[in-house]
């Protein structure tokens, strides 16, 4: 098997993972549009009963009569691997063996069941598997970053429909990541406050792009939002890293993420998304100025040669008028 | 109607064109798999005889029997205005007008003609208009930075099929362009060069990536591909803006680029992309650290959660191998 490997712009400084083995990922039949008609895929490997079409599984969470609700397995067609036999080479351009970790949450044994249709409790036990896993892999000291997240539809890159998120940790910190440190960092010099902080407050004290603010967590459309109906889920308390969640939090957290899919639903049908936790790098845990949050992105328009010429988004719906029609949808029960 | 307005997001410092107007676009049929057998449509504004359908132009080369081969038109559905009264507010939250230009550049009278298609001179009267068109933008000292792009097929953004390409002039220069500039002005201090110099001679020099190698213009697939297929054509003549290529290489560059489409297109179909002409910013077409190039990037996979979240891309397909099956496809005629 190729093996992966990372390699670097030598123009912008961003990783770019050079992965031949996701070439041979399956894919599977797209959905049908009511979600409940569809008929568990004897073929999916995430499957009830097809568990040994899967990598060993490194979680598991069981129901009170022992059978799984939640399963985690090591991506088999992963783009970086805990071992490989590549080392890094820095000439003028400068690569990096595919060192990382890249896994598949299975968030139900259910092939049909959207995750917007779980029960509060069910969402809470897939966010503590997001979070166990986290914290898990975060005790290989080569682990630099990790990035949680879930594609929905073909649009957002899903190639298989068994509802399932992932996680990957990465042994760099990717340049992006560093960019939002390094201004997140000046911020924090001028003012001695955490801009996610001060933007999540000021959002809350604006009010016009706000969706829902609960004990735990503020939702808004962001000011800058990037595409029609983007939302983010932000934590009133302070924590860079999504590892350093309580269960409280995971538990309202489910409560404000169903919420947010179900709305969406309401205003744009049953659009592709993805939905992203953004944490700092794992050194920075103890750092002040990164607050953790899960940002929800509708794949309602495609970037195109202007987003790839100039980095600047076009996005056709006000935030003001999507938080509006979010905050106003109907979340159903 | 309403104005649009350009936001930064102060997280990341990257701008967004808040711009409600785009959402009434029109959307044309998607153009048959074979697109010698498309018929003109009598609805579309780029097609001859429909030239009252578009708003007025501002740019027109004409064949030897006087009727047109490319228009210019200001967009319809413009992201950015010349004119607009709203004004800059700076609060925590940061807004600009909406201030700018967006042009169509109707690439042919012809409904159903693939640019890959028309004649070398054809395309280089395109480029021409192009170039004409950067140059008199850049007269209004407002101008901060040009892009030039065409998105072919609806995965790549297109929503008319008429064959155009865009240009967009902004009056902000985007954050992805500052910090490309940073890197390029520390490699230029760090060694006197500059650093596309340098990664288009280390591409000639390594030949693993290079597709092609003509007097004017080096084309290879880059090292850190973000996307299968990726292909860079870069001038050898050291100039920091397109605004700055002389005609001898709008012939060689139309030469090169209709190569790579009919490259592309032997290897992959008829697979959407865009292409997109890189610049520095207006201001600082003196100075030696940024040379220009056009990029083509085949749409071949969809950014997904990870990419959101790392800022990094996966492609599944080396570069080397890539460039290896560019290198010998056939380009026909």
């Amino acid at each position: 098997m190729q093996e992966s490997e990372l390699r670097q712009d030598p123009m912008t400084k961003d990783w770019v993972v050079i992965a031949p083995v996701r070439q041979k990922r399956p894919h599977s039949r797209k959905v049908p549009p009511n979600n409940q008609s569809a008929t568990p895929d004897h073929a999916c490997p995430f499957c009830l009963g097809n568990e040994a079409l899967t990598p060993p599984e490194v979680y598991r969470d069981t129901d009170t009569e022992g059978s799984w609700l939640v399963r985690v397995v090591p991506n088999k067609f992963a783009a970086l691997w805990p071992s490989t036999s590549a080392t890094r080479k820095d000439g003028f351009f400068r690569r990096a063996p595919g060192l990382g970790y890249h896994e598949v949450i299975i968030e139900t044994p259910n092939h049909a069941e959207d995750i917007s249709e779980m029960s509060p409790d069910h969402i809470a036990r897939v966010l503590l598997a997001y979070r166990e896993r986290y914290r898990k892999l975060s005790e290989d000291s080569r682990v630099g970053f990790v990035v949680i997240f879930r594609n929905h539809g073909e649009r957002a890159g899903t190639s298989l429909v068994h509802p399932h998120s992932q996680l990957v940790a990465t042994t760099v910190v990717p340049a992006l990541i560093r960019r939002k440190h390094e201004i997140a960092e000046r911020y924090f010099d001028d003012t001695g406050r955490c801009v996610y902080c001060d933007v999540r407050d000021a959002e809350i004290a604006d009010g016009s792009r706000l969706v829902e603010d609960t004990e735990l967590f503020a939702v808004f459309a962001p000011f800058a939002s990037r595409s029609p109906f983007e939302m983010w889920i932000v934590p009133h308390a302070m924590r860079p890293s999504f590892a350093l969640a309580t269960d409280d939090e995971l538990d309202g957290l489910a409560r404000s993420l169903r919420r947010c899919l179900r709305r969406l639903r309401a205003c744009c049908g049953d659009v592709d998304y993805n939905y992203v936790i953004h944490s700092c790098p794992r050194k920075d845990e103890d750092e002040e100025y990164y607050l953790w949050h899960l940002q929800i992105v509708p794949r309602l328009s495609e970037p195109a040669g202007f987003e790839i010429g100039s980095g600047m988004y076009i996005n056709t719906v006000a935030p003001e008028l999507a938080a509006q029609q979010l905050r106003t949808a109907s979340v159903g029960e």
